[in-house]
């Protein structure tokens, strides 16, 4: 078995791991990085699978916290002069190995600065994790495949709890409990509906759609299918989407919306008739009925996970698929052509 | 002619008449957005072209005028129950139609919140230019293609002249001035390079790759591109690519590299050998002569200009390109298959 999908399964267990160990720590310094820091927003550096957390931290902190998120542009930090002011920022670093330089290098400007610094990463031990004035370990055990499976659902279990521990909301709190057992029988059912995607065995790129909550789970399974079978997978929101790029959608061209319950749906809905007419095949990653009912595959969502969350469990369907087209095609699983676990950029 | 190329040519002139009717303006208000207003970001509305513009805004006012930027995302505005407070953002909407319900939902919160707003757009008497405390017009007269090139190069103006203006930098103030006749240089140098890309008629997409101050134009030039052709055609920064998405690039596949002198050089000159061992065919828009030689489909820019002014020349080749690759395919150059002027999306 490849390490890959050994990671895939041992996901429940990692983020019950996560929870246990670092909900209580959690619900004690969230208080402390705002409390008299004066912060007005998120300022969050990432790469990769990292910057799909970071996107689901955008939506989730910046609605249910009220706290806006921006992206820090590194090559600010790393090449031009000057860097920007960071007053009112609380700086957050999200890093699988906690080891690559441009992101470090971000939260040691803020932490210069005398701004809050968190480390979200799986190594507390790395150049990332010592840079922070706090680190949230993700507690997901060593990971060996090059794609990020286990570390990406972690990270995205570090956001819902800062996140719940930052409104003190103990339902929430609850509701995240309960994430593991879901994810679980996520993870039971992808695999029973894995043989829907071969007819896709041949295709040469998908677009991948999502709003709001699962914006960031779209990019997530893009980049999945895309490392592990070197397709041309892209990401984008519907309404990016209309603002032109729906040119490039020919007709038989993928199309994957991920599409849970919420106020997002409607959007979704609408896109998919905007890509029908222009001929493209289309799959659904939802719990609607009807929607699941209306597309060519559908991949259906476990019920009675709430939106805010529906991020942790809507990804597994395109893992799952990602392992599925890559296997497939007679790939290594483990080792992507070209691809190394740790990247080191400026 | 088509409209499209009738503005493309046109340029230079609403650039000048952009800067001769807009400098003294924006000169006497840019204080006013900061003073006394507690500002600590920009956070910046936006879709299509004009989010390209905003890309460039993110990277000039961050290192120029060290003002960190966050992107809205419009959903939180318009779908989700509570919208992000905004204490410490001046507030930017950027819009040539002004028209998009998403983009002036974020103005209008943040007005309502009491922040300082902005509203770049080529029409002052819209929802957008109604709902912004400030208006910065485009001066770009109508812009009747639907793929926007002369309204994109104006907002591209418009955010140099609010960085010089807020940085009371006589110097860069001139320097902008000298663009209108750099951008005419390039446009006369690019139509006679035209030919170069018609080896790349029949190809399916392409990779667009740039950092820093050109990251913007990367993504400007694929969404030209892929307007206009519908190609599928991506962009990312060099660091984004090695993070997994290079999987993508197979042999044969273009990557066009945008690469003007200064602090990115070097490391667009690494993806360069990155995707080359991949098997790519490199196409570079420079002004670096070793680079310019180096690659298969040399796109040379004219000398002189100043690395913070590079995107509002280094576009020109990719908007020819684009020209180009949809008059070889026979396609309607003003109104591309499914695209619509002004795109509303909420």
């Amino acid at each position: 078995v490849a390490w890959l999908e050994e990671e895939l399964l041992e996901q429940p267990e990692a983020l019950r791991r996560f929870l246990e160990r670092r909900t209580d720590d959690v619900r004690g310094f969230a208080s402390s990085l705002l409390e008299g820091r004066d912060v007005r927003y998120l300022l969050i550096a990432s790469r990769g699978s990292s910057s799909n957390a970071a996107r689901y931290a955008q939506y989730l902190l910046g609605g249910a916290n009220r706290l806006p998120a921006a992206f820090a542009a590194p090559s600010l930090y790393t090449l031009y002069e000057d860097s920007p002011r960071l007053d009112g920022a609380l700086a957050v670093g999200i890093s699988q190995s906690g080891r690559s330089p441009d992101v470090t290098s971000v939260i040691e400007e803020a932490r210069r600065q005398g701004r809050p610094t968190l480390a979200i990463t799986n190594n507390e031990d790395s150049p990332l994790g010592r840079a922070a004035e706090l680190v949230l370990p993700l507690e997901a055990g060593e990971e060996r495949a090059v794609a990020a499976t286990k570390t990406y659902l972690n990270s995205l279990a570090a956001v819902a709890l800062l996140s719940a521990a930052l409104a003190d909301d103990d339902e929430r709190l609850q509701q995240l409990q309960r994430i593991p057992e879901r994810v679980g029988h996520q993870l039971e059912r992808s695999f029973e509906d894995a043989d829907r995607v071969d007819r896709y065995r041949e295709v040469s790129g998908a677009t991948v759609v999502a709003r709001g909550m699962c914006y960031g789970t779209a990019f997530e399974i893009a980049l999945k299918i895309r490392e592990l079978s070197g397709l041309l997978v892209e990401a984008y929101s519907p309404a990016d989407l209309l603002h032109g790029p729906i040119a490039g959608i020919a007709p038989g061209w993928p199309v994957l919306v991920v599409a849970p319950s919420g106020p997002t749906l409607e959007s979704v809905r609408e896109i998919v008739s905007h890509v029908r007419a222009r001929g493209a095949r289309v799959l659904a990653i939802s719990d609607d009925a009807p929607l699941l009912r209306q597309v060519d595959t559908p991949l259906p969502l476990v019920h009675g996970v709430p939106e805010w969350l529906a991020p942790l469990v809507a990804v597994v369907p395109g893992q799952v698929t990602a392992l599925r087209l890559a296997t497939l095609r007679g790939l290594d699983l483990d080792r992507p052509a070209g691809l190394t676990k740790v990247t080191l950029t400026r």
